[in-house]
């Protein structure tokens, strides 16, 4: 990593880390094998006393039916100071989530702190994630060429899709700081966990804890399931999942 | 229904009624005989001065192209008092919709006025009122789990998905009661009828009266569909559907 | 044109023109041929200082992955003065959206200054667009009936999606005027490009330009994804698009 | 009138009258008399099956306590197609609202079908509003100078309040037509009554219905009031105001 | 209280206590004691874990710089059923919020779970309440005629102003039960404080305890003010309120 | 500066400058001597092609009628991650704006780019701001105890009212870095003029050229009052204001 090739978008001393904190041993795999991952996390989330969660109605998915877990890779972007249609002649693009692919390592989330009203993302940048092996993207803020990301198969969770650029109109000034998504407090490393019903951020020193418990209910609510199935009436069916 | 079984979630006395009245005969057949139904429907109420229509951008379906109608079992959820993060811990469940599938009949709609930003039914849920032989279910409020209940090919209209979990937040106050759901007075027995545009809420005692008329409106939709097929242009199309 | 007979349902001097203005020879073909369009015609749009950008987040899509694009014919709706509880009973229908139907060439895009929380075009309505041979609708306002259109293939972005008519409650008032759309003012004539992303409105006297710089735009974007693709490192992807 | 000297500012075809219709003898002053007026007048609509109120919570009032009553003059304004930054350079100012206060008389109410988020109306507007002797203004969309306003005396009841002018980003395209303010469809001399709860448009033609109920209403109010002042029990008070 | 003469306009097993609780001793006398009571109260709340407080963005006075503190006497309403052109015309007023002016002992406060956009409570009866000896109302949906309420002294909360009534459109469904105020759940007899940052529900058993915490905090507070008075440098100011 | 003494409350190398850059001389006070300034100024800023301009009704004054002029010291606030259950126990109070207050000059305006749904800045917070010099506030944000600011004559213009405490909810993460207020970028420095029809932030290096141009077009603006009162007929008024 001490000779990381970097993009040059972003000054290095903006990039707080060279790479996010990569995830304790097994939690991927462990929460990729879990059903109907965010309902339960967020359950487990509760138990514990630990906030991360966003619905589906702010962060909304590109693709249904997808679901993602990796370690948070962090970007913050604000506006630029310059009248667009003046930077857009000039060309003056100050946009750098381009580095942040660069760094991704593989199974990465690029977890974006973005300017609503524009596009943080678009279908070229998808593309270069997906390439990067990324797992997919969350964006507070616009994204834009979702044919093409879902034509990659990169599945993002943005809470706005527009075909405006954000090039000309914002500046990424920090990669992998802790930034606020949605009103979560999220840093580099953490655990997000996505899908259909919307967004959990497990910090990543309770994420051991969080995977285990998590197992033990979705053992519980695949009993409850089958009991279900096999004709449990409603006032015995097992509690407490 | 004398003896029938209950899960003890709620008070007996909350549950104003042990079945949400049966709808007139051929009602629901009625209605489901007929194409884009929500769209005349709504036109006969307008016509009957009948209020009760809410728009699919305010309770989302979560299945595309899913139309249900039925009879609505009510439920009404509101805050608990608690501390979540005591309630959570000390798992303090007051929801009670598992009573609402315990009590419903074939067919019938659970419609629930319930709580925004936390989730009134999930997935397991979504697969006991499945198995309950329930066409579907209306939430004013949150849900999740959505790819487990169209696993199950259960179709909810929602006005918002979240992975938070209701079970520490809020209490099911009452079953079979009337209710205000978007704005709309929803009373037990209503029939309900949802597709891709929206939710209509036909009071019981008028369903005859609309079906006969949402039949001829219907005919006259259909003739005009055929008019425009066998190329008639459009100054002679027939009006009036 | 001179006889075209009309449908009667809004007075003919409401009508600013009989036919929107023609759109110049090869910018239709010219924008279907690019991929991911409306991101690129945007940019360009910005680069020649154009506005006219309306994020899919506003104005949502019918029909996923549909793409169209056409010259627009405009329409413009306000609210009628009688309450729709008498309206409704005596059938004062006042939409005359049908006439735009009737006065549409092969390709028009139907675009609709409507109102809001009602339908401004219903499934008969997008049946016999998709017949007139429109390629779809753009409407600042509600719709209906989208399993009808999306049965029949008529793709429309829309605000609102709701089964409450705007038959009774609104009126159509001028036919291939000035419109504003979301915030953007329409003319008769103007290129729409819209897909998933969003809806641009392009002034038909710029059109030409904007589409030869969007293919420019276009062909550095391809070279950018084959580089992806042939694994060039970030930091060496060429820049530019 | 045949002779009134025009400011050029909006092209004399699109002025559909001269002059608001004036109103029916004695329903100013009737209406100015009442106490408490558009809760009355709103009700008395109701009771006639005529629709026209405006929340204060979307018509939001300048001058807390002001109240005013006249005939609407109305005005629509709908964006410019130019960028600002080139139409603010070249000072390309399309606004004609004072072509209304030129042709406004005494007493009249100018009412602005308006562009949201830029001022639609500021100081030195309202200044010659207040000169011409108009009693004040609706506007559907933003304003500016609240402080110049307030300090001439002239109340203004708006969506919006903004410093962004409208000068270079919106033109109006109609006097004295039909319009849309805030969903409801407003006639030049249409009764325009607005206080701190809201703002009624009563229409022309059943202006004097209207104030024959509400002064009945009225008393009947009163003579609550006075019995409540009186300490008659709650349950003996009168009823049916 | 046995024989409560009682107006008739709500079922008597609808009212579920005929009195809200007495607040514990001191109480009310000591939080009006407090300055700047809202803040302080919730920080205190905050430290015992208590939920119950609603932002004056969203619960906004009609008062400025008005403060009232007393027991809750709550109130719910739902929508009618009928169409509000025919209850209009045949006057069916299922409104019932005089009932709760009726049981209200001096110093209550009453607080509505009420219906959006249309008015919950109107000039008379807020001078109804005014006379009983309320402190003022809190409104979760619409309220009127706010001059004739400031007139009188009687301040509200609410989260709308609409002169559209609430008589013809909604029904009182209960008094003294536990409601649903802005996302809180309140009980009667619930300790409320309201002032220009918004507004606190203690619940009436953690009163005391919130009571005295705050007498601790308030101290704090101005020993800090004090501190500021005297010029003491921002590094130097005491810690800890 | 070089021995300023530190609240502790952030970290040193977070504080980006000590000082907010000074304004140009004369700015300051050239600025509060036009009437009206934020329309002109916004005015100004369009035709010198500068963004920069927010809503009052985005960023609402606490103070009617008060106008303020500085420079800009900039705070950035994000959340906690820790659960305010225990943080509000602990008393993990990480907002640092009083570090803003402990840097100010006179006359700089406190600048907040906030966090919604609880308090940025209250009232000891205020009145610290207050007896430092301090113009006043800018908070993309809440605030609290607007009585108490009011009270010292603070003014404070913020996106919402809430009682909720930031202290154990948000930490302080930068002073005097670029920051992000309603979609504007802000820099330490920049000139804030803030009155009742909203926020202009003008850049510093451009300060001297808008107050130039602001003081030519505030004379025009007169001489066009000095016409009204002096009867001028509409169409012979001045233009180009």
């Amino acid at each position: 990593m001490a000779d990381q090739k970097l993009t040059g978008k972003i000054a290095r001393e903006r990039i707080r880390l060279m790479a996010a904190p990569r995830p304790p041993e097994g939690v991927v795999a462990g929460l990729q094998a879990l059903g109907d991952a965010t309902g339960i996390v967020a359950d487990v989330m509760d138990e514990l006393g630990i906030t991360g969660v966003v619905p589906a109605s702010v962060l909304k998915p590109t693709i249904a039916g997808a679901r993602i877990v990796g370690p948070a890779l962090t970007v913050r972007n604000i506006p630029q100071r310059e009248h667009v249609y003046e930077t857009a002649r000039r060309r003056v693009n100050r946009m750098a989530e381009f580095e942040a692919h660069n760094l991704a390592l593989p199974g990465d989330v690029v977890v974006i702190d973005g300017v609503p009203g524009v596009s943080n993302m678009g279908g070229i940048s998808s593309q270069t994630g997906k390439r990067q092996g990324e797992a997919g993207a969350i964006v507070a803020g616009g994204i834009r060429d979702v044919a093409h990301s879902r034509g990659v198969g990169y599945p993002v969770w943005a809470t706005e899709v527009t075909p405006v650029t954000g090039k000309w109109r914002i500046e990424t000034v920090e990669i992998n700081g802790d930034i606020d998504v949605a009103g979560i407090r999220v840093s580099p490393g953490d655990i997000v966990l996505a899908d259909d019903s919307g967004v959990c951020f497990i910090p990543r020193a309770r994420a051991v804890e969080v995977l285990e418990m998590a197992r033990r209910k979705s053992a519980a609510e695949d009993a409850k399931c089958k009991a279900i199935d096999a004709g449990t009436p409603v006032p015995d069916l097992p509690g407490g999942a």
